[in-house]
């Protein structure tokens, strides 16, 4: 049998458990030009939170009763379509299915090398990209300057903060436990780290890590902390707006501190940024992401989840902050 | 005598005659390679406000009891500098000062030509020069695109709306009055106007005013008006944070709508902006506006108060809408 895991109610607020649903079907047959894949790996992200929101977005909704999809990686266990052969190992936005039909449209072909098949969802996958690019296109880091991170011990953000080091910058990260922050300062080099859940106040926090001030803030919170950051920010500083993983469960509008007086004052950047803007430019990254790996210059953290089953769980732990770099499921 | 116009209190909230004081001095005397300047024209303007503020800002706070600056046309009615004549007309930042002695530098001498003097407090200035370096930078306009910008029809704003019927864009202009409705629309050639003080849902009526969204976002208002163009942006969409007349004059830390799942969705840059950055681009902005105004294809208002002890109910009278265009005192 083949089981696969589809939307039953659209959250509200935080999504839990109740929200998907396990199903089964037969394994399908590969038709002429098509190729048969058996997932691997699931990547579980925030950004998903989003697409269970009927609304419109750069990406359309999940539709209920239907798969979810994410990037996965698959191994082709059958192949009617001349570009894959049995046992080719590739990673797409493919349904949350044990076993799928793909066209092979869209599938990255995933070259052997020394990296573990996960790192493809996540420091060679849209996670290293994203802090590649993100850095790249919006923040134009100077050596020099000071760079801080948010969910820096996530898995953005513990490539952020690398690639900081990486570039020669002051290296500042904010994460939610003690924990984190020996993990950010100790494992991955970061300069500074910052317990927002045991700072007073947060903003002075800052202040104190970054006596020459923010030069560039990669935001993968959102709310209060941004309000920090910006207030703390250099002339010309720029705010990468990658995520805001505080507010995505909000079910009202959420308010804050009103930031344009801010920017206004300091000539202030603030840009939102999703890395599928940047499709051209994923290759080149992939590349200095493979050989910073290489040197050993970047380090990464995965949490892995055993079981099909328990990508709605995996999921759901993201916003409690159970993950440690990027979360994945091993089917 | 020589009259002039000190900071007597640092405003709080709105603020009032009770904060400004006229005093007298005696005319001053030209050093060796100084000028003796005659204040013709005073420009006041909203960003003033902020220097009044005792906080650290891209250019220092006024001090108390001592003379407010702002631009500033003036005449030369001595010289004993080898680069400036008697009878020449100078622009720059100088004192709320009917006569001042200045060493020339950071004055622009005015070329005579069509222009009226006060022009180069507005349209030929800093206003004019806002506008459009404001448009180039940030806004990077394209032709066909939907351009909104607020405090239409004010200073800024009115030459803001034109650039962008110049470029050929769709452009809206959000006022305080029908009366500046008529004006934006019929004397500046924008395609709509909404009036913000008679709308009921400012968010519904740009959406019916720009049914292809909004592309590039002008903004001289900050607050409410901001959140309703953020909402009404399309992918990629550009704001320029040139000012927040709405709140300069507020006490506590506004809060609002929070802003960046919106920049985060629709990949959408706000910038602040402040034209003092972009001070090697000015000649060839003069140049352009200059051409355009000849061409007969710009046009400006402005309301020109009489009187050197007006200049402090003219800046107040900023804050109440009550100019149409550049304000200016004629001294």
């Amino acid at each position: 049998m083949n089981k696969y895991i589809v939307l039953k109610n659209r959250p509200k607020g935080k999504p839990s458990l109740n929200d998907f649903e396990t199903k089964e079907t037969e394994k399908p047959q590969p038709g002429e030009g098509d190729i048969l894949l058996k997932a691997l790996y699931v990547s579980v992200d925030p950004y998903l939170r989003g697409r269970m929101r009927d609304q419109k977005s750069y990406i359309p909704p999940f539709k209920l009763d239907e798969p979810i999809e994410s990037m996965v990686v698959a191994e082709v266990e059958d192949s009617k379509n001349k570009n894959f052969s049995k046992g080719d190992f590739v990673s797409g936005m493919l349904d949350w299915k044990e076993y799928q039909v793909s066209d092979g449209k869209g599938l990255n072909k995933i070259k052997k090398n020394n990296a573990a098949l996960s790192a493809f969802l996540g420091i060679l996958g849209l996670t290293g990209i994203t802090a590649y690019l993100g850095l790249e296109k919006i923040g134009k880091l100077k050596e020099g300057e000071t760079l801080l991170v948010s969910g820096a011990a996530g898995a953005v953000g513990s490539i952020v903060g690398q690639i900081g080091k990486i570039k020669g910058c002051k290296v500042v990260g904010i994460a939610g436990s003690d924990e984190k922050i020996k993990k950010i300062t100790e494992d991955f080099q970061f300069d500074e780290g910052i317990n927002y859940k045991a700072a007073e106040n947060i903003q002075e926090e800052i202040k104190k890590a970054c006596p020459n001030g923010v030069d560039v803030y990669f935001d993968n919170v959102g709310g209060e902390i941004l309000d920090a950051a910006v207030l703390n920010m250099n002339k010309f500083g720029r705010v990468i707006n990658c995520g805001a993983i505080s507010i995505y469960n909000a079910e009202e509008q959420p308010t804050g501190l009103r930031l344009e007086p801010f920017l206004f004052k300091n000539s202030i950047i603030m840009q939102g940024f999703t890395v599928r803007d940047y499709a051209e430019d994923f290759q080149p990254a992939i590349r200095q992401l493979s050989e910073w790996l290489k040197e050993d210059k970047l380090r990464y953290e995965e949490t892995i989840v055993e079981g099909f089953e328990e990508i709605p769980q995996a999921f759901l732990d993201l916003f409690e902050g159970k993950n440690k770099g990027k979360m994945v499921v091993k089917v």
